[in-house]
């Protein structure tokens, strides 16, 4: 699932670029890269398959030239997670019924390719064998209000070779901190990480049961995919299709969903604050510098970004601010996710909309 | 004169582009330009000499097309203001002993071109048959610490046409806060301009008095003057000269000196804080912004520079702060003399002399 806008790290993500296709932390590959890199060790690159945005078919292509361009499925309008996995599932029905499929988000952070494909590969071989929607929840470190929740049935834990397994009690929404700290200290939830392993027939059939119009939208066209029509007639689907989260209009009405406890380190990294929480790289003051030259006095547990050639950044008497500066934007900023959604909205606003 | 080397506008002004050179409040033309500008309006092009460093000759030349090439003179060591006083003197004594010289520094402010010009008319007209060392004060309207001060004679006010003329009582050095209210509030102070009009024979006959050394070294190879050697000669002279102002090794000295109260508006405007305080453009925040675009919010009394083509400056939450972007530096760093010549200082220890 690559089809995300993200303004959440403007001005470095931008409509036109958003997070999955940047390389933000500066590891030499974008974050859609390195999501294809961890399965492509494990799955044929032919069974991999990118639903985008039709405006980011170029940019796909271009960042992953090995992905067969009939393997690049473009979502004509934003319709949220469960449309695009309807889609790719019937499209992928017609080729092989009986696969067993990985969805995942293009844009988080995970720390280890080992351990990650090796919970995979298990993951999908148990999915393969059982009629149950299975998801991976990380184990919360912090009272995080940027995630969803899933709380699991601790006293039905089950062994898959290595890794932890439970039935899911119930999926929740973002909490606020009061609820989130309530969450991770219970000891019975897990950040959910977007990440689900399922049997194709298994989603079938949960899709057809409780988003019975999008079920029915993308599998009565069956005889186009694959052929040069399948676009014309996607496209049309899309542009009357609900705009529902699979978490919302499948999983948390389902009663056959599993979570796997996580074996590996993941954040979603969707906001600047997030990657200043996350990061280890910070200097013995706290700041998290990505520029190719620095140089600060009495400036503590700031974030600070430029991705301009050659440039110093001369920072004095400052802390607890962002400082991002890209090609054509430079912004100052308090730490503070509140003030960024106003400058984010004042772009509008204010007339700066070419810059969002 | 156009020799200064100014890190005072860093990171706009650079070793390699001081403050003559450029134009920081983005009129058009540079403070050198300007300063040609104003007096070609009143003196032959072939009249004006422009005394700078050697490293700067072709941005004298690319600024100033107009201005002959043997009138750039070249300065192959800082040497402060008397040696290149006085070797422009002994060079046009070479053509026209009868001259009278306006002496102007090539990077200050000056608000009207027209009050300008004609005061300095005015004011060579009739230093030309007064044996006097005129100078031009500046009325101060604000206890300032960064100018010097010129304390004059009330009593002894006369007319010259339009402008009022008082014999100078003293030069004073930049003065402590303390000292300078009490030059403000005295009515008997001027700023020093840095602007001198005098006759040749007088200016002469001063250095001959009190900086006999370098008198004698410029006007002991007159023969050398508009020839191949001079330069090579000239230099030879520099290595050994000692660096020495006018103000000090001559002003101070004197007892000739007159001063004229300006009748145009000026500001030596030689750094960041004192472009802050001069400028008329500010916004209602008290921002003084010089940037292509900017979007700024809960943002108050900040000096804002940018000049890189399409960036947009967005600030929030932010005060009394200077934010620089040019091309290869950023700095935020607070509106404090002090702090900005910390980072000036940094530069060099932590080897960011590259910067500088």
């Amino acid at each position: 699932m690559a089809g995300g806008v993200g303004s959440r790290f403007w001005p470095v993500s931008r409509a036109a670029t958003p997070k999955q296709f940047l390389d933000i932390t500066g590891v030499g590959r974008t974050f859609l890269q390195q999501t294809f890199d961890r399965f492509a060790s494990i799955i044929p690159v032919e069974n991999i398959l990118v639903v985008t945005s039709k405006f980011y078919f170029q940019i796909v292509k271009d960042q992953l030239p090995l992905i067969p361009e009939c393997n690049i499925l473009l979502e004509s309008y934003k319709r949220n997670t469960a449309p695009c996995i309807a889609y790719a599932t019937a499209k992928i029905a017609t080729k092989c019924p009986d696969a067993t499929i990985v969805v995942a988000p293009s844009d988080h952070y995970i720390d280890s390719v080992d351990n990650f494909s090796r919970m995979i590969v298990s993951a999908m071989d148990y999915a393969s064998g059982h009629d149950k929607l299975f998801t991976i929840g990380v184990p919360p470190t912090r009272p995080e209000t940027g995630y969803g929740y899933i709380q699991y049935v601790r006293k039905s834990e089950q062994k898959v070779g290595d890794y932890t397994l439970y039935p899911v009690k119930v999926f929740t929404e973002k909490p606020n901190a009061s609820l989130a700290a309530v969450f991770l200290s219970s000891g019975e939830f897990l950040w959910n990480s977007g990440l689900f392993v399922w049997r194709l027939s298994t989603i079938n059939n949960a899709l057809r049961k409780f988003l019975p119009k999008i079920y029915d939208a993308f599998n009565n066209i069956s005889g186009v995919y694959y052929t040069e029509d399948e676009q014309a007639i996607v496209d049309k689907i899309y542009e009357s299709c609900e705009a529902i989260s699979i978490d919302y209009g499948v999983m948390e009405k389902a009663d056959n969903t599993m979570v796997f406890r996580a074996s590996f380190g993941w954040s979603d990294m969707g906001t600047w604050e997030a990657l200043y929480c996350q990061s280890r790289d910070k200097d013995d003051n706290g700041n998290l510098i990505m520029a190719e030259e620095a140089m600060l006095s009495h400036t503590e547990d700031n974030i600070i970004f430029s991705d301009e050639i050659g440039k110093l950044v001369v920072l004095k008497d400052l802390s607890n601010y962002m400082v991002i500066n890209t090609r054509d934007v430079l912004m100052v900023c308090p730490r503070s996710e509140e003030k960024f959604k106003q400058i984010l909205a004042d772009l509008a606003v204010k007339g700066k909309s070419n810059f969002q």
